[in-house]
């Protein structure tokens, strides 16, 4: 998996559009793409020319003209890679790509692996490890959040939390290792009061980092909100209003049946999936049940749970709904928001009715709207900010939305839980140090400064070619 | 349609990849950028740098950063449009790429008109329209021949050609011009044999030129090939094997009916697009006779007709089939080549049998193969390209795909048949150099020497965004 000798290349761009760049980077990539190029001022080459420069000219195979091309000089350590590398600016045609991958590829280069280019960048120390994983999100980023949490993560500030973390703890450990060289003698480096508070101190910052990833996920990948309730309360109405009202960038996935669909919505910033799932009512009707047990694997996904139900038809319609959707497995982890639809047609007395005979339980809130005229779907948008977590999060400057730190975090924790304990019963100086040794460890698996083949395989396995 | 003063700004990639490249041309482009791009190289701006340069920085408003970015600088007239240029490289998050645009444009760009890079070019004199409407071509082609067809226009070999036989009929058109100066006096400036001469001359290049435009145009969209005949003999696996040999770019454009399919396969570097149709029988099923309508609609807009009969049902079953096509409208102007298959079951006697029963029109063809082994498969594709004239056109240096190009020269073909009529017939000079002038003005509309808005719109609108 990991090369560095070889010079890489790869489409940067994909299909469409009226250029395309492909990537090269490696020792001899200026060579490799002087022996296709020729520039349009006569005798210049790209080996004569300073890095961040740009000259134009063609891209040749004998006589024969591929194209006329901009090419882009960066000279190590000066380049994304760190090595030196070229940019090939084409006409957008797959045949013109591809012909210039070919003759690359002849004159020495070999195509590169996803993530290559990002990964040859870590490991030449131009940035680190969550810092590359980063960039993939980035280019993922769809909503203002989601891509503020990306370019945060990517110029650093994620990783100077965990590297500062990693400090505090090295420092505890050489104290605690020195004690060990003069074990003997039994003389104490480290105060232990001092030593308990770094320790609760680096273990407060861990929990809270673990306990952002619930929201920092939610962030980066969209909250997932299904819609449910009995037949004909407005779940479609109130999803249009919803995508209506924002006018933000939409886009709708056909599901795997017709029983439900999925569309994303950015609201203030944040991604939400909403999932509209088949009417929930008893039936005898086996397509119709096929439907209703998607609707419910549905809601096992969902994060949030809106169970619409008509003011019109008051409790005797909305409570064995309410039921039904209680009844589900793990409903009770999730935030079940009751909506009252239809409220404009209400004259107070529905309201009134439902307000006395339906009982919350905890995680569980009742909203009124109506999704025809529009009133209460404010409150509902920040109700949905608030419930998930998400107004919290965005006040902290790191959050975690990377499932590996987020692994990797928990296990940072439980190592430290275990240094307090063992702190607080007097255990041995070299058992507390083994697993302060291990916390050091996974914080450095986060950042990269500890690593291997296999993770790196993982991470950038799910990049794109040509980053 | 047609601005100047503003600076525009379009995404010049298209979605996916890991980069995408944002570009911005005009007078202000450098002075839009300054002021959302930070460099990293603290005090460095993009109005301080030569052409040709490249700044690595981040895109900012205000503290917010949107993203690290590279910057290319090109300065007027050292860029693709002629004007200051700069191209920013940024992650290809949609989001991104939307945030940057919006600074750019809140800074005083405007969003470009599809193909307004181009047309700034080609107003700017960096490029002639036939080479700026090879720039779309060169971007849409699939196959080699296409892509050389594309490159060659834009290179200005088709240009140059027209050139010099406008710059021969304006040496004409003085000389007449010069006798109606004198016209009392009736004496005789351009000798007339010479001058029949040169129109003659003329007349065969433009005549030569409209000849090749139905092999251009077949080079640059594909050859249209229907694949017909009676049922079970065949034509899939034809298809198939015509597809599988080729181990070459290959898409399967799912039909607006499930009746027949449409398969691209680059042969020899030309595409063919190969229609399978529903097999060609008398039915009274009111259904399968819709497919069989729909198969007679995709004969009419073939350039080639494959016929496949099955060598064991003989002339019995051929020739029915064959008297249905040939009775179609317009067949009779189509390249017909019956293809008897399933050859390698024969022992001799059923090609005895039909080679005796079976006689052949103009632009009609027959060929033994068999799908099934590929026996005769090369032959075909020999065939192919020999009936459609491709192997001809391809041996020609200048060749007409462009529609436009081939109606304006249409045009040229007519006025200066009568010029010719003209000097047989003793004609006043000034009557002959009317059509000698619309010769002229219709070879610079090709070029573009003479051009108007509604032209330039026309030829414009159909780019992409960005280019």
């Amino acid at each position: 998996m990991i090369r560095s000798g070889e010079t890489i290349c790869a489409p940067a761009t994909s299909g469409g559009g009226a250029i395309a760049v492909i990537r090269i980077s490696g020792p001899e990539s200026i060579r490799i793409c002087d022996s296709v190029f020729v520039s349009e001022v006569k005798g210049k080459t790209l080996a004569g020319q300073n890095g961040n420069t740009i000259l134009y000219g063609t891209i040749r195979t004998g006589s024969e003209i591929i194209d006329d091309v901009l090419v882009s000089i960066f000279r190590a350590p000066n380049s994304y890679t760190g090595e030196d590398s070229v940019e090939i600016s084409c006409h957008a045609s797959p045949f013109i790509q591809q012909k210039i991958l070919e003759l690359l590829i002849k004159s020495g280069a070999v195509t590169a692996l996803p993530g290559e280019f990002t990964q040859r960048a870590f490991l030449n120390g131009k940035m680190d490890l969550s810092q590359a994983e980063a960039v993939a999100d980035l280019i993922a980023s769809e909503s203002e959040r989601a891509h503020k949490l990306a370019i945060n993560q990517m110029r650093g500030e994620f990783a100077e939390e965990i590297k500062k973390l990693r400090k505090d703890l090295l420092h505890f450990s050489s104290l605690i290792e020195l004690e060990l060289d003069f074990g003997e003698e039994d003389v104490e480096f480290a105060d232990r009061n001092a030593l308990r508070e770094l320790i609760t101190g680096v273990l407060k910052v861990t929990k809270d980092l673990c306990s952002s990833f619930v929201a920092g996920n939610a962030i980066k990948n969209g909250i997932p909100v299904t819609i449910t309730g009995p037949p004909n309360t407005g779940k479609s109405t109130l999803l249009n209003r919803l995508l209506n009202e924002e006018k933000a960038i939409v886009s709708e996935i056909p599901g795997t049946t017709r029983d439900f669909i999925e569309d994303s919505v950015i609201i203030d910033g944040i991604k939400y999936r909403f999932i509209d799932t088949a009417g929930l009512r008893e039936s005898s009707d086996v397509i119709e049940n096929m439907g209703i047990k998607r609707a419910y694997e549905k809601i096992s996904g969902a994060m949030v749970i809106l169970l619409v139900a008509d003011i019109l038809e008051g409790s005797a319609s909305l409570l064995p709904a309410l039921e039904s959707v209680r009844a589900h497995d793990g409903t009770e982890k999730k935030k079940l928001v009751v909506l009252i639809n239809k409220c404009d047609s209400d004259d107070g007395s529905g309201r009134k009715e439902l307000e006395g005979n339906i009982e919350l339980r905890e995680n569980e809130s009742i909203l009124f709207i109506s999704a025809k005229t529009g009133d209460g779907i404010d409150q509902l948008r920040a109700h949905l900010q608030s419930i998930t977590g998400i107004d919290r999060a965005l006040s902290e400057t790191v959050i975690v939305s990377n499932i590996r730190h987020y692994e990797a975090l928990l296990r940072v924790t439980g190592s430290l839980e275990r240094v307090l304990q063992g702190l607080e019963t007097d255990l041995p100086e070299d058992l507390i140090a083994i697993d302060v040794r291990q916390a050091v460890h996974y914080l450095g698996e986060i950042t990269g400064e500890i690593t291997n083949d296999e993770i790196l395989g993982n991470i950038f396995r799910n990049f794109c070619i040509g980053k």
